[in-house]
């Protein structure tokens, strides 16, 4: 199914800011609250800002990388300088390119991931070091070593294989190496949870499953794989109740997690592909008419 | 000076997405709770929905009143059916083609308002049908009445001269028919009160101190001129203090008034307005490079 490209940007923006809205999200911000230095409205503005790229992208006019870069650099224009959606633009990017082509989504974005050459591995490394990103870094690629730099310069690594070599500690790097293959799961998972749910508890119900299921990386880069293991196993024990007891219970884990600084920020960002998905095949909020 | 089209729209959006998240704003929906049909990310869509029709007021490529219509015609294409944004809409349409002339944005609106047409009005009263849009009617040009429909039809009235039929008892109208003064008076006062109190507290307290110091029109038509007053009333007892307990107090007269229905949903728009002029005059969230 073609989508325009406007379509496609307001997806994007749909699926970052319902993202960012839904509640009670542990350890994520929300509605309920803001981060010390990282509040509500600055993921608004990397929401918003970015719609030109993104409408750009299922324009097909620029490469992957560049886009990537340019988002980060458009939070810029509106005085932000927080880390705030770098992740979730890297899976959003590739996503919003696919469906500006039409046809099968998921087909798509396979295509659009093995295009990507050695200049979109250096648009990347540029966009990642301006966002101040914090992710594991990739043993024989460090950001801290300008030799990497220069080896993907010198054309031997694409995008996609760079994300290879993080796919097995990094969440977004993970759905670039499978073809979105969670993302596309979860979206599955989401539709369900919207129709009985409603579109907030959907969400919520489907950022618990999620955490539950596979550990978050950021939670690994900042406290280990053993914390992160751990916070998936506590999302997992308010699970399977009544849908409000849950609801309630997630209410507390998440003033727990707020406490403990533990931010499952990779595990939003997967929710925002699988929004993304949903809203671009409308399988939520359909067009009435 | 001159802004780009796409700023424009990301001025307008965020504009009505920070005027939605900013908390506590008493009766009306924010960060802190839906109403029962409206919810918060139904105001997401509208304002997400509406950037092309944005971006195209900043290129001036169409007529005002169909700029209008078609914001409202863009939210059903995301199952949107209830009435969110039309008044700030109908603020901010004409703000948009003002900013995208460049020049003074002052002098610029006051011409964008003076070189409305019938046509306009005629697509204005469609977009209002559409929206469901709660006003209060003017009394020889009633919505229910066709006769007006052909009147305005016939080419005696433009949408400037029907604003100003409705100037005495509506806020959005009002702000039509004297160039936008209180926005503009209200976006001078939100500067200074970002400044000092960052970007969530100064949007409060100035929705405070506006809805304290003119009768919220939203209100009037649903309950009268003297409830109007009374909320005015209410709003301006919990000013004066120090900005803690007014907001503290801030979060008591939300409940009570979504307890009692009263939507002070003009000067919400107000405040929309309010925000584009500061966004888009770079006066708040100011580009850092």
């Amino acid at each position: 199914m073609k989508i325009s490209p406007d379509r496609v940007a307001q997806a994007a923006l749909l699926a970052m800011v319902i993202e960012l809205s839904s509640t009670p999200k542990p350890g994520n911000v929300d509605r309920g609250h803001d981060f010390e230095e990282i509040k509500f409205h600055h993921f608004l503005i990397s929401a918003v800002s970015a719609y030109p790229v993104f409408r750009d992208a299922a324009l097909g006019s620029e490469p992957t990388g560049a886009l990537i870069r340019r988002a980060v650099s458009s939070w810029r224009g509106w005085g932000l300088s927080q880390n705030t959606h770098f992740g979730t633009v890297t899976l959003l990017v590739p996503l919003a390119v696919a469906a500006g082509r039409g046809g099968d989504l998921r087909g798509e974005v396979e295509g659009v991931l093995e295009e990507t050459t050695a200049e979109d591995a250096v648009e990347f490394y540029a966009a990642f070091a301006l966002a101040g990103a914090r992710v594991a870094e990739v043993e024989d690629l460090s950001l801290k070593d300008p030799t990497s730099l220069n080896r993907v310069r010198s054309g031997k690594k694409t995008l996609l294989d760079l994300m290879r070599l993080s796919s097995d500690h990094d969440l977004v790097a993970r759905e670039w190496s499978t073809g979105f293959e969670r993302s596309f799961a979860l979206s599955e998972h989401l539709i369900g949870k919207v129709a009985d749910l409603g579109l907030n508890d959907g969400v919520v119900m489907t950022y618990l499953e999620a955490l539950a299921e596979v550990p978050d990386s950021l939670v690994a880069s900042k406290f280990g794989v053993e914390t992160a293991k751990e916070a998936s196993v506590r999302a997992g024990s308010i699970l399977g109740l009544e849908v409000e007891e849950t609801l309630r219970l997630a209410e507390e884990l998440d003033r727990e997690f707020i406490e403990e600084d533990i931010n499952p920020g990779s595990t939003a960002d997967l929710m925002g592909a699988a929004l993304f998905i949903s809203l671009a095949e409308g399988a939520i909020l359909r067009c009435e008419e």
